[in-house]
């Protein structure tokens, strides 16, 4: 057990927090010494997690910058946007490796992030942290101490797009994600929008527009891989099922890009990548064939017609889009295998 | 009893069958009189269709034109694309106003609907049909014998849009309809696409990229309202919920077009529309609010950075997207009430 | 319009509430004159409540007994069990007819309702109260003009159960109901017992062996049918789905009762009930059967090797369970079609 | 690799071999080398399987017991009843240790298997048979090379009633077991009682009072345990849900039974069980906490005024009541962890 890595998850009672657990318990070189959280902070595991019961014994524990740091060499932090930031600071300050489910080190321009989120409470440590996406920054993430995992919309518009923009094969600007999210994205405090008489048997778009903040941090990374500025309208929706999302990305072509191009375009950018299937061209992915586990579906068609390339990316938003892509980067960081303690397959049906 | 309406109703058991029967059973001036469904005839109406149970006595019928001729004044075809235009003639001839629910005699050109459709029975018909959308063809309604009540995707992407093409508020080229449909859309008859296990849960496209054979029906009314050619791509999903669907369509703005004036074109075209309800500006309607009736929730938004100008449309797709579409078009054919027979509100939650 | 009932509805925003609307503003003798609802008083109904964009127009209401007196002859009160009584006591005393859907003059033993339910705030006007189940007062509700109206839980019981005791098919001890609640059940305000995202998808029974107080009121009215005492053990459930409620119910079998005698003693007590719907024998009701409308399906079924008798109740909770159910009674005080503004089908699928 | 096992998969298409695969892949002692389905023989996994898209290559083979045979030491067999006795013969005949997931092998009384099943196609394989429940045989599966993996409504049924039973806390006769089971126990095939928009939204009862062949398996295992005949009614209900089994179980209390010795007996029988948690008197388990595991959670309440004890139990129906219970059984076999590939915690949400 002597190398086994130390990890605590903070924030833990949450759905990314919860998920963590469920990854890391079954993890073969992880022992989770540390469950915090602070609203249940006193309360025993079973009670708060029910999914827990019989696995994990104890209570959960409140923050403790101090004791995470005596008893894990690694921290997730699974917090509210905001909210993360100081946490981070406290356990960077005391050596702890750093995986960060929130926004808050996601944007590299201070003034983006002030527009979309106001002040930020650690903005020295924006530099060193490394985006969370192993298929573009696998590198960088082998050797930084800080990780700013990506969000469910951002993985799935990002792995949808990336190939298409690589490889100049649609217009960077005014590109269309029209994104269908479950219910899980929104989080377990209950509110009217999640009340589940008047989410089942019903969908609806909401933030349109460009009014969500998880656009920015998308362009951001596409720019990057494009090599110019690329602007985007994300459409997401709350869709009646409690995990997946599915990206349905719309670009106009350029110079006669084809399905089977873009399907080139992503097999080669994602030749190295175990948790990526790029399917067949003309094929439609569904979230539940990824549900459960970090896989990301992607696939591309052309519409000749209307002279648009059509990308798709299945991801589950607990699994490759927040908690299982945090264990994947946690892997590639220290060098283990970077499927381990990920699930084999989806959990279908 | 005598000022009456005799209806029947043929292809009785499907979906749209039975909501033709759910409304037109409490319509204040039908009487409905056949109740015909091929593959179920001779079999007790309550067993067929338990929600009838207690409501309708006797027995499914078999198709005979003659008897249902001798019968109703009225009849309504919920039969699948193909097999309907020979049950229409049939009907036809012997006087009977037809309001037929399948694709049969939506295109007017013979060209395209050979090319989606193949042979068709009864081509002759086809110029005297008026396409069954009150907002855009109420008047042709009132006198026709022959209605081709349009389809659930048309119906939304058509609502949606029309408002903006007539207004010339957006490209009539490459415009993309991304629609989320519930399952009941599929129809009754089991298969792997729709069942329990494989739906519930998750979310996929299908037949995107011009493949949807809806396509040409809504390039064509849209045409008709723009004045001049319109291209689309139709995105159609597979939703995990019985009812409803959410076309979100977009459109590159033309002149600086914004959500109030999208609005404002809305609230002209559907001024005289009882079923039609424009939200404000920004708003993001809701399949859930509009469910077991046969409303149309439209809403509009702009996106300046991209030049975008999104429309949504949130009906039922057995409403508003079916069988209350056919009623409300019955209304208007025979100068009564438009929403007579139509549920007031919709079954919220 | 002289002739039509002037009615307010009072709690409108809640799920109770907004059914009543449904339901009242399509029936025919029936005009809604106020709509209150104190919790978001001054809001625009078609904020508070969607569904009724373009339906109604106007604000939400405060509760002003005067004001209501004044507009309404007849008042339906969706409030919560201990809120209502004071407001049936005002408007009582201003001489209007109260359908009030509350547990607060259900009971008819002060002591119970102590126990379940605490201080009563009316007790002086329980004894003139009605239980509104029209299956077994009829003739009582004409005259009234106090009706307490039976909650979901209660009526798929008593009307599961009533023909047994009251044929002494069963024994009247330990009776068994073991009932599955849709969602909806549980009202409107956000929980986290009834977030989407850990009720979909699972399912949990609730207030198990005597703990759900809506046990007395079973008991009171299924004494009266047996003419002895009868205990019995609710165990409520919490099912993923919006409406509905199956109760399942078990009783020792007396004196060789079988399927068919159970099904006759049905026939013979619903005769002169249009909502009540007995199947054959052997027959499964199916909540989705009834979804929408105020029918009852019931059946039954005979375990001779256990020496059970399985009786079984489908009804939507928010119609046959409540608001269908409070404007029956409305029907039968007034002399009206018993089931005049009720939807003639269920909403299938 | 030289000692891992090595694994066939015979009907790996259905919902419990998917199943089997996904926790067969991630365990750590086996290696699958044979993936086996008649229907799809010599399709590609993945176009089978999506969910096993990128993880399995190859495609499904046809059966052949020598091939078996020849690379796997055990094959685990996941087809319907009846059509399993023949492959299973033909694989022990060759010395393969097979986990047989049908009632083929379940039923010890001949006269019993033929009233049920009809006709055995080898019946001389029954005596050798061990009923794959590790809490009530695990020193029997420890040699055995044929185990008759129980169902999902016998595993909840058995583990809610064992304890009850095995300390006479309730009467042995007339118990009642009410039990709600996920869709996915409705199998692949797709058919008018699975087929989406029938089954959302709504719950029904089938093969009441005795009619289910699952009972006689129950009632078998029970007198095992009880050391006296159980008689027992079940009632089955097809919840709208994808996977879990909630099992209540009712009897009449023996001996001032409470809840409280309810749970120490079951403490006792599964003390040392790791997929078995007892919860405290008066807990209420849900399915979701379960979701995706191989965990039973139990529970028991006391009804004093009625005289009656419920327990409760809920599990995956295709995890401890299918394929995660078989995987159990290989380890107990093969004398492994007996938690060893199986998922440490439930999939919440």
């Amino acid at each position: 057990m002597s190398s086994m890595l130390t990890v605590a998850v903070v924030g833990a009672t949450g759905y990314t927090g919860v998920e963590l657990l469920r990854l890391l318990l079954g993890h073969p070189h992880v022992r989770v010494t540390r469950v915090v959280g602070q609203s249940k902070a006193g309360e025993p595991i079973a009670k708060a997690l029910p999914s827990l019961a019989g696995v994990l014994d104890g209570n959960i524990a409140a923050f403790d910058a101090d004791d995470v740091a005596a008893h894990a060499k690694v921290a997730f932090c699974a917090l509210p946007h905001g909210a993360s930031a100081a946490v981070v600071k406290a356990l960077r300050e005391r050596g702890v490796v750093v995986f960060d489910l929130s926004a808050d080190f996601r944007l590299k321009e201070a003034k983006a992030h002030a527009q979309w989120y106001g002040d930020h409470h650690a903005p020295e440590l924006v530099a060193q942290a490394v985006y969370g996406l192993p298929e573009l920054h696998r590198e960088a993430l082998r050797t930084t101490d800080l990780v700013a995992v990506p969000g469910c919309y951002a993985t799935a518009s990002i792995l949808a797009l990336a190939p298409l923009l690589r490889e100049k094969l649609i217009e960077p600007r005014g590109v269309i994600v029209d994104a269908k999210s479950g219910v899980s994205g929104a989080g377990r405090t209950p509110s009217a929008g999640t009340h589940f008489s008047e989410t089942t048997e019903g969908i609806r778009a909401y933030k349109i527009a460009g009014a969500h903040r998880h656009t920015p941090e998308i362009e951001q990374e596409l720019a990057l891989v494009a090599g110019t500025e690329v602007t985007l309208s994300l459409t997401p929706h709350l869709t009646p099922m409690t995990r997946g999302i599915l990206a349905v990305a719309y670009g106009r072509a350029l110079g006669g890009a084809t399905a089977e191009r873009a399907t080139d375009a992503a097999r080669a950018l994602y030749a190295g990548s175990p948790t990526v299937v790029v399917l067949e061209p003309g094929s439609n992915p569904d979230t539940l064939w990824v549900r459960g586990s970090a896989r990301a579906h992607v696939a591309f068609a052309a519409d000749a017609r209307t002279g648009l390339l059509i990308a798709q990316c299945a991801i589950d938003n607990l699994g490759k889009g927040a908690s299982g892509q945090a264990v994947q980067c946690l892997n590639v960081r220290f060098g283990l295998d970077e499927r381990a303690g990920l699930p084999v397959a989806a959990t279908f049906p």
